[in-house]
């Protein structure tokens, strides 16, 4: 997506430790209008696959997946992070690492909110390692639904966890992936 | 707001603590058509204040910031929990006590995205004792921006957080008020 690309060289940030700082437009403050045209895009690319739910995860994805769901006519759920293993059995859980954060979050979705018949599409801002993602495939599957694929905004290609996710045969859709970037030169590569 | 009061009349569950869930469609599922009523509903009261820039904090208020933003063409930043304290100087930074999880978070705002001139809009999805909110526009009033007002889906008024800070002068509009709770008739009175 060439809106989103020429917004990424302009606007973000590289730091050591492969970082990619996009607060300005996508993960702090948020820039409605181009989360209006990734909705639409996100919404050409899965235009015949009768979606009715978007699932992330909180937080910097759920402004990414509402906008996107005013495309598709159809409800969001976000999944929570938690600090403790939740032992009530009105979950679906998930345990999801953070490279970022180096800590360990259980990830939960009420029962009540995702189960068979439902044809889920998972939005996130960023994929790198798929931690976060795996994590709800894992809940999607694990609720007898119906993973039609993800949209991710930024990808991350060289962290791999897109690939090792298309591999498995699970349709991932990324508007910008970034094959490499240099904190000391300022250059970023897409794919 | 008499859609807003109907749906929680209708999905809300009560529980004993003040526990009003609303989670079937504003704060784990989302309904996103809901949503995007309550935007115009916020720019329909706040439609002669020049506001540039909606505040929330994470998680559930993205959503509706978001979808509110559209209707002010104006970009949202959401504040960041954080559990330690930030000792760089990059930030507007204030505590907020959790009744519901009885912790302190750090809630932190980057410098770089709110500062004199800008005329802003809080957004969130519930006002119960206003720890929160207090946190937003201590953050605002630090950066010297100027607060226009808060828009809040559904205020407790019982716990007074709202009054509190409509007694300090601050503009709160709530689109409703519970002014009531029962959790053993199930029965909810609106102000």
């Amino acid at each position: 997506m060439q809106l989103l690309k020429d917004r990424i060289l302009r606007d973000g940030q590289l730091f050591p430790g492969n970082i990619l700082k996009v607060d300005s437009f996508l993960n702090h403050q948020v820039d409605v209008d181009l989360l209006c045209e990734i909705g639409k895009e996100f919404r050409r690319i899965y235009s015949d696959c009768e979606i009715n739910k978007i699932l992330t995860i909180e937080a910097s994805g759920i402004g990414i997946a509402c906008i996107a769901a005013q495309f598709f006519s159809c409800p969001v759920v976000f999944a929570k992070k938690s600090k403790s293993i939740n032992i009530s059995n009105d979950f679906y859980q998930s345990d999801v690492k953070s490279y970022t954060h180096g800590n360990i979050n259980h990830v939960i979705v009420s029962k009540d909110f995702i189960g068979s018949g439902d044809k889920v599409l998972v939005i996130d801002d960023f994929l790198a390692h798929g931690c976060a993602l795996r994590g709800l495939v894992d809940i999607i599957t694990g609720a007898g639904a119906e993973l039609v694929g993800c949209g991710i905004v930024i990808e991350k290609g060289f962290q791999h966890g897109g690939d090792e996710l298309r591999e498995k045969g699970i349709r991932v859709e990324s508007l910008a992936i970034v094959e490499s970037m240099n904190p000391k030169t300022g250059e970023i590569i897409f794919r």
